[in-house]
């Protein structure tokens, strides 16, 4: 009986030891392909490339953007919306900072990112706040999901 | 060949099937858990119960409050904004209401909710926003070890 239980726990802790070898490159992948669509996405910005900016995010209508009380659905109306917001008469994008960047695998084909972002316009004033994204990984690559920003109230 | 290749897509059609009908039930089994977690939350906060209504949150020095351009650390750090936001002189906690709730479970052990909140105050204001959280499944059951809330700005 001593010598079932303890080749359990030998088995038990080869599977474990197995799970974390095999997950942390994968871990470690997946953390580097969406940081990857992050930078990309600041340099698109910083470019004042709206489309490429917009190519970090999943297009479809089921892409979901939160900011504030207001919730903005679909790829064209997030794409809409950045319009408005940032290249509309008297309106500027700025140059744009990611900060603080935390991103979580979740399985092998999602994850969830938390960070802050910053804005810095050409009169010095520096908007900021914070985001929470969601990730999935789609055939042509990892995308944005859901986007809930927030801003300094 | 043409044998070979029917043969082949009768088997992914069959694991297709299978994958199917196992993960529809397992994905109705975690979003009602975590609805459950959300409206024990509701009726502890509508009786004032803010012990209650942190019990939906991951007590853990690693949960993380993103509101506005602010985060709060911390399930401790989490509570003590809600009752400086909610108890403190003059404050009061309203009578909250979760709406448009939309559970994505990913995987077994996560899930991410997407909604919208509205409190009622005693003066009839109605501050309201959305919220997105992250959900883990612990032993003792699924809880928030993510939130991110945003009001009408």
């Amino acid at each position: 009986m001593r010598m079932r239980i303890s080749r359990t726990v030998l088995v038990v802790m080869m599977m474990v030891s197995t799970f974390v070898i095999a997950s942390d490159p994968a871990n470690h992948a997946v953390r580097s392909a969406v940081e990857q669509v992050l930078h990309t996405q600041q340099d698109a910005w910083n470019r004042h490339d709206l489309k490429g900016f917009m190519a970090g995010y999943w297009k479809s209508p089921d892409l979901t953007f939160f900011s504030g009380a207001h919730e903005t659905p679909g790829w064209q109306g997030a794409l809409e919306r950045y319009r408005k917001t940032y290249q509309s008469e008297g309106k500027e994008m700025g140059k744009l900072e990611f900060s603080d960047l935390r991103v979580e695998p979740i399985g092998n084909d999602a994850a969830f990112v938390r960070g802050a972002w910053r804005l810095t316009m050409s009169d010095g004033k520096m908007p900021h706040g914070l985001f929470t994204l969601i990730f999935r990984r789609f055939p042509e690559g990892w995308r944005i999901i859901h986007d809930h920003t927030s801003a300094e109230q």
